[in-house]
């Protein structure tokens, strides 16, 4: 402390305590094939981007930046809603601000819930005081639409929502119709694609889907800390009904959307500093996509999900969701056999192969496998990888010759 | 879509919309010296960080880094505490998990409120539900201990709120003896430090303040996206004794603290994905803090403060803040003399020194220019670049020869 003079009157400046100095040295990572069910990988020139310098959260070099995402973010819903942004956070804040914005207390809220997200967003909604109708499934199975219209034309909720690729069972829900009942019904829909949007065709205006919210870091190929999210004409006609304020003020798009220039032609005002490097990996990720095309995407990820079964195939592995239209393409769910320790082959793929296989999660934990096949890691060599990892550690067990 | 043959039986798959399809190239960043309030510039070592390749949020060798970032984050408050964390968010974040977390529905909040911070903090806890004193005192300057003891007596809140760097003017309110009186009145103290931890003394445990949250793009030299946050033991305590659920999921200590390892030695569980690449920012930006030592960051800072009014008192620029022992010395808040065009001079700065010098903010908009000396940027070099940009600016104006 000797060389600081400026102490404030009264406070005191003692000796400081060395006893949590630390950490020292360069960070260093070991490398790993990140194949379970996120995050995946992240492009290298993604990477790159996150290494560049510093702009200010107003200068308009960075709102450019933001203008970009925002674009991006359109063709990657199939939307014209202007209403599209990033929230300030990972997937889990996509939810919180969807469901924070979307429902007001008091209001019902029909939740397709199959699995762990379906149970998260019933938990958030539930903190931000709605009435939630919390409709299952058994775990492996989607919701069909007599299903959901039956539940629609019962509770004829404010909001419905559906989960387009659940990780933890590995289910694909089918929209189909869906939209077009919800606007019979005065709901607005509200769909979770974490791990499905680039992996899998969505169209949000085709579709009537009223709100979106995903990840970062699955076939986006960017690291979490991005929640990209899309409100339709319905979904932000409710935001600008809202009889209640928003209770999280982070998460307010009333406040967020102005900052991305949704009240544009009226100016952008500072509502909390924009993260960034990480606008500057979601508006590289969404450069990707758009080189690439939304076609090929789909394309590359049906080809590798078709791969990866053929292998796992032709070692006996069999799928955990029964029925194939109900089978997501981006996270593999597989039946561990009886009598295979299936903790042991994750992590005989880790030591030997670098290589992340997952086990299950929630509803399906101890009785599964989770492959994630997804963005810079849906390739046909990734998936050689996966299988060569699964081959030793069966063959280990006795399973497999 | 020729090439996609797995759509969902029902869901319509037309052509696809090109409508919006973009952006494309390589993301291209100009320079800047980022001289305002924040964000500061941040150290190169921090962003080649960033593009180091991702690991899974539970895996053994990020756990680590949690661990690590822990550890940095003790030594930087100076606490033995071993509730510290970063909320996955900007510093608005942090703001947000404290009053969430700290405060239930019907508490009562004293808010020390000098400018932007604390009216901000006064909106965020109505949104949850407090009972809220917002305790004013003019642009310019702090609280005195005696005001403080008055508000603490006279409501014994539950939480009182200070500001120790308020940004929007420059203040530094002193925490000499708030934490004894806090004490007294059953009261939690509840420290803003965004644009001053690392820049100016703080000793967590020898003040007794309770709880603290900051912001990683101001003196770490990290970009926004990582929001400190210190948890003593009578916050954790409050937090274990909550009679209501936190109303956000995703920002509850009482989930994400077991994920950081708050309840060790019980198990971490998944709560949400981590911020991985601003989690290795983090781990390297506290390792340089480690590295440096807090007796020298302070002192670095202290002196580019005094080098900078060295300069403008040379040319008859003035502080706002009149009281000496009130002037935060990482923001500091500049007079704009009577007929000089503020504006033409910080759009000078930009144009031909690509240096950001800032405007005023809420109650000092069009009064004053902030210049931040933080973190990377708290160097000679850069102190003499914002004299110059400073002089030349006032020169065109005729305001100095």
């Amino acid at each position: 402390m000797s060389a600081f003079t400026s102490a404030r009157p009264g406070e005191s400046t003692p000796a400081l305590s060395d006893a949590h100095r630390g950490p020292g040295g360069v960070l260093e990572i070991p490398q790993r094939f990140l194949m379970g069910p996120g995050p995946a990988n992240a492009d290298p020139r993604i990477l790159a981007a996150q290494s560049l310098p510093l702009l200010g959260h107003m200068h308009p070099p960075f709102i450019k930046i933001m203008d970009e995402v925002q674009q991006g973010l359109r063709y990657l819903f199939q939307t014209d809603s202007k209403y599209t942004l990033c929230a300030s956070g990972t997937g889990h804040a996509g939810m919180e601000m969807a469901i924070a914005n979307l429902v007001e207390p008091g209001e019902t809220i029909v939740v397709g819930n199959n699995g762990i997200w379906g149970t998260r967003v019933c938990d958030m909604a539930e903190r931000f005081g709605a009435n939630v109708v919390n409709l299952q499934t058994p775990a492996g199975t989607s919701f069909s639409l007599e299903t959901l219209t039956a539940a629609l034309k019962e509770h004829k909720p404010a909001v419905l929502f559906l989960c387009q690729g659940e990780s933890s069972t590995g289910v694909h829900q089918s929209l189909a119709g869906v939209g077009d009942v919800c606007r019979e019904t005065g709901t607005l829909l509200l769909v979770d694609t974490v791990c499905s949007l680039g992996g899998v065709p969505l169209y949000a205006d085709e579709w009537k889907v009223d709100a979106i919210y995903s990840g970062s870091q699955k076939c986006l190929s960017a690291p979490p800390g991005a929640a990209p999210l899309m409100f339709g004409e319905r979904a932000q006609a409710k935001l600008k009904a809202r009889k209640t304020k928003v209770r999280s003020y982070y998460l307010d798009l009333n406040l967020v959307g102005n900052y991305w220039g949704w009240d544009a032609p009226q100016p952008r005002a500072y509502h909390h500093t924009g993260m960034t490097s990480m606008w500057y990996a979601m508006r590289e990720a969404l450069a990707i996509v758009s080189e690439e095309g939304l076609d090929a995407m789909w394309a590359r990820h049906e080809a590798v999900h078709k791969q990866l079964w053929e292998g796992l195939g032709a070692m006996g592995l069999q799928p955990f969701v029964q029925n194939p239209a109900d089978r997501l393409l981006t996270v593999n769910t597989i039946k561990v056999p009886e009598g295979v320790d299936w903790a042991a082959v994750c992590a005989n793929a880790m030591a030997k192969f670098n290589v992340e296989i997952a086990g299950g999660l929630g509803p399906t934990a101890g009785q599964i496998w989770r492959v994630g096949l997804m963005g810079y890691n849906a390739r046909p060599a990734n998936v050689e990888l996966v299988l060569a990892a699964f081959r030793d550690g069966l063959k280990q067990q006795g399973y497999i010759k």
